[in-house]
């Protein structure tokens, strides 16, 4: 698997990077945070992309960090506003510290994440570079907003939810993809298909992890499972069945999921057997498969003359080979 | 007063531009914060420059609301940490919407500051105009760490303090100055100068600020006189103060700076008197004045060739003319 070869270039240049810097109290929690782990998805995905076009690993290797600092820079904040105490099963950094220092430590890490493509200022494709970096972090402030508002709503549609998830998890993977494309040279056309791939990658990999959170082999599944329905959740799963449901039959529906008195374990199989019966589990599996072929599509037009291309089909099986 | 003229050249462009955006919730709350009123010292003073060098004003004027965009998010999340309820007399953000707003509504606001440049790609400079704007949004961030660090600490040097409020409230101001000036095409000496009278005046403004603070008129000084000795704030009236004093007098000092149960006019009393007595306040004066006349001579050697520079003695008798 390649993936994993290039996710420990990328590992093994963050281990050595020592984030603490003057004023201590800033910093410190930045190196915690950037040190906890994780899948190291989107700077590992730019890294394989640079390599396709037969870039510089070492010359990318900035860029993968400014993603992997902007996402994490997205953790600390999104931590804060869902009040949540544990990140990778260790404390989060507002729970560490302080409110504060999560919201001032995640800033200067926004900046941060800036300043790590200005290595890249005389680079023919600066600009666009960094203005893919920028839209790409303007919408998943929008994801997140929208994610916010949809606990609220009663009457989120199925196009709001895909375009929330979207941006909130895809454009940043598929803005890697892009960047590390253009760094090696790569042409507009095939940085954009290499986008075109990362937003269907993601799309089908949301969806998938909205599958497996309630269908998922709770032996494989790094979560609980069924999660989302405790919770409540908006998912793609609800909001089909909603949309299958009659009237009548929707609101109870509503009230199932919103019922926060009902046994755990017993309103999971309820409203598991929802999805069967009402065509919901079916459809989220074609919505991922479309997903998947469309960002097969993507690469096939640049597998001649680029032969590492189909590493990214490996990935897809990496990310999206994973069955309910 | 030429000041008054490009504030209103920006003001009238503020007010001309709607920040609601989708999402509304995201983007609402920032078109409250940026249409709260303010100086628009920043902005205003980008224009100035970049004026001075024969630039184009109408060119300018989104890197100057880049600039006050900035300021408004170091506001938001400023006033989340100092709990904070008004910001010039209305609701702050995270008091009239909530905290998770008032976060994610800051962080799309630093996110927009740095698009609002990208409309300078094609610039020359470009690359030093967005590394400029990058350093001082980082260094912000840093005088605000330190000034929090400071609260908990008693050993607090001058210089230390000196160079918290240059991070936190003159950089800015001086990246815009520079930025203005790249922007017109000036040469990097120029726009280095245009950056040292930034800083210099920065710095006399804030030592100003912390002696109108205590000795300012009433009338004239817009907070409340005597908050900074109530809140124990360790400005440099109070760093000198303790300099000067024995070690044992320095412990009473620090008692009484540090006494909440002190009626409040007895207390300004004392620590004015102390200020006074100790040589503070003269030597406050001194250091103001010493950061003006390096604010002036900054600027001396551009009269030649560009005679508009002499507006920014203006500028700083506008800024700094209050005497205690």
């Amino acid at each position: 698997m390649e993936f994993l070869k290039y996710q420990k270039v990328f590992a093994d240049n963050l281990h050595g990077t020592d984030f603490n810097a003057f004023p201590a109290n800033l910093y410190e929690p930045v190196d915690y945070i950037m040190k906890l782990g994780g899948k190291r998805l989107r700077p590992t995905a730019l890294l394989m992309s640079t390599d396709t076009f037969n870039g510089d690993l070492d010359y990318a290797k900035d860029a993968a960090m400014a993603l992997e600092v902007f996402h994490n820079f997205t953790l600390v904040h999104d931590d804060i506003m869902d009040e949540a105490p544990l990140r990778r099963g260790k404390d989060t950094v507002h729970k560490r510290y302080d409110l504060n220092t999560g919201i001032l430590s995640g800033d200067v890490m926004l900046i941060q994440s800036y300043g790590l493509l200005f290595k890249y200022s005389d680079h023919k494709y600066f600009a666009e570079i960094i203005k893919s970096f920028n839209d790409a972090a303007k919408l998943v402030c929008h994801g997140q907003q929208l994610d916010v508002d949809f606990e609220e709503r009663l009457d989120v549609t199925e196009t709001e939810y895909l375009k929330m998830i979207e941006w909130k998890t895809a454009v940043l993977f598929a803005a890697g993809l892009k960047i590390g494309a253009l760094l090696a040279d790569a042409s507009p056309e095939q940085a954009k298909a290499m986008y075109t791939y990362g937003i269907n990658v993601g799309l089908a990999f949301q969806v998938q992890d909205d599958i497996l959170d309630s269908f998922g082999d709770p032996e494989k599944f790094g979560k609980k499972v069924g999660g989302d329905i405790v919770q409540g959740k908006k998912t793609l799963l609800v909001l089909k069945t909603l949309e299958n449901l009659s009237k009548d039959l929707a609101a109870d529906f509503l009230a199932l999921i919103n019922d926060r008195s009902l046994d755990e374990s017993t309103k999971i199989e309820l409203v598991k057997s929802k999805f069967i019966e009402y065509g919901a589990l079916e459809y989220a599996e074609e919505v991922k498969n479309s997903y998947r072929a469309k960002a097969t599509a993507a690469l096939n037009d640049m597998l001649e003359g680029f032969p590492k291309i189909n590493m990214f089909n490996d990935l897809s099986e990496y990310l999206l080979g994973r069955e309910a």
